[in-house]
């Protein structure tokens, strides 16, 4: 005799694959559906499905849009253009409020260990901005990771020819935090870019 | 400017309802279903449905089914019926595979402070179930807090002049833990119902 009937064991499942959800939290969340209103479940369930008709990726920056371009590469000013990774980090980087200039999402960093090489994120499209909207600075916002790095050094030495300038956002001790705890390559990081004060 | 576009912000709403989700883990749930292809969205989108159409209760002793009355029901021996509060409770003790009886589901417990009497829980169905099926003992498995405790011994007192056995699931200092760290309620009902080796 199984635990969970079929239904409950199947919404169990779908639940699992969430990223860090157990067996346990799953079934926390399946009973939480079984208690819902009917109406609040059907909205839960179009709000699933929505989600995959609705979200379609800009097509200047990559980023997650209801239109053919987000509403960021509409009213932004160009010459700033920050690079990252995937779109989540877009949103982690808009919290802040304090980044004006618009953004260029890679869908993904060089990683010759998975054979992802630079034909296979969205480099070119990037390239072709550069030329179009008289970009004065790229930020490499990728990942302090041996492909995050990989990938802000490739760009670098492709863009800087241009004459225009890159960044990459600083590593060091982050704030709040304490010397003794910092591992030692963000520590290590953090002397080589040492300011002057 | 809103971080997220309304799809996706719909779809991180409708996560932050689950239990213990805040927003910072429903965006990471929201990602990974616009990451999901359309027939795995669909997949999950269906279950959420699907669990709110054919979950019924059981009409004799209220957990989940799917049909009338649930497997449960149908197959085990009734002499012995184990009282829970809620269906998830019922998983709970069938994954340890070891009660061989049936179930009675209260959907509540007794708590004045809350308004919930007697007659707000499934009290009568189960008495009406002492009398038809033979019933030796009834196992109360109500929480062990105020409103758990009270309903146990309000069962008692309805069910012991029956004629019926009513038992009550032990406490004590949890199996693997220390004396040391068992909270101070736990450890004088340990001492209470202590048994003689």
């Amino acid at each position: 005799m199984e635990i969970f009937i079929e239904p409950i064991g199947r919404l169990i499942n779908e639940f699992s694959k969430l990223p860090g959800v157990g067996k346990k939290t799953a079934q926390r969340y399946a009973y939480k559906i079984v208690d819902m209103s009917e109406s609040d479940a059907r909205a839960f369930a179009d709000a699933i499905i929505g989600v995959k008709r609705k979200v379609k990726y800009c097509k200047v920056c990559g980023n997650f849009t209801e239109n053919e371009t987000c509403e960021i590469c509409r009213v932004r000013e160009k010459n700033v253009i920050c690079v990252v990774k995937e779109p989540k980090d877009v949103a982690a980087i808009e919290k802040l409020h304090e980044f004006k200039g618009v953004y260029h999402v890679l869908h993904g960093v060089i990683d010759p260990m998975e054979g992802v090489g630079p034909n296979d994120i969205r480099v070119k499209e990037l390239l072709a901005r550069l030329s179009d909207e008289g970009v004065k600075e790229v930020i490499v916002a990728t990942n302090p990771d041996v492909s995050g790095d990989a990938t802000a050094m490739y760009l670098a030495r492709l863009i800087k020819p241009l004459g225009v300038k890159v960044t990459r956002l600083a590593h060091g001790i982050p704030v709040g935090s304490e010397i003794e705890y910092t591992d030692d390559v963000t520590l290590s990081r953090a002397f080589v870019e040492r300011n002057e004060l």
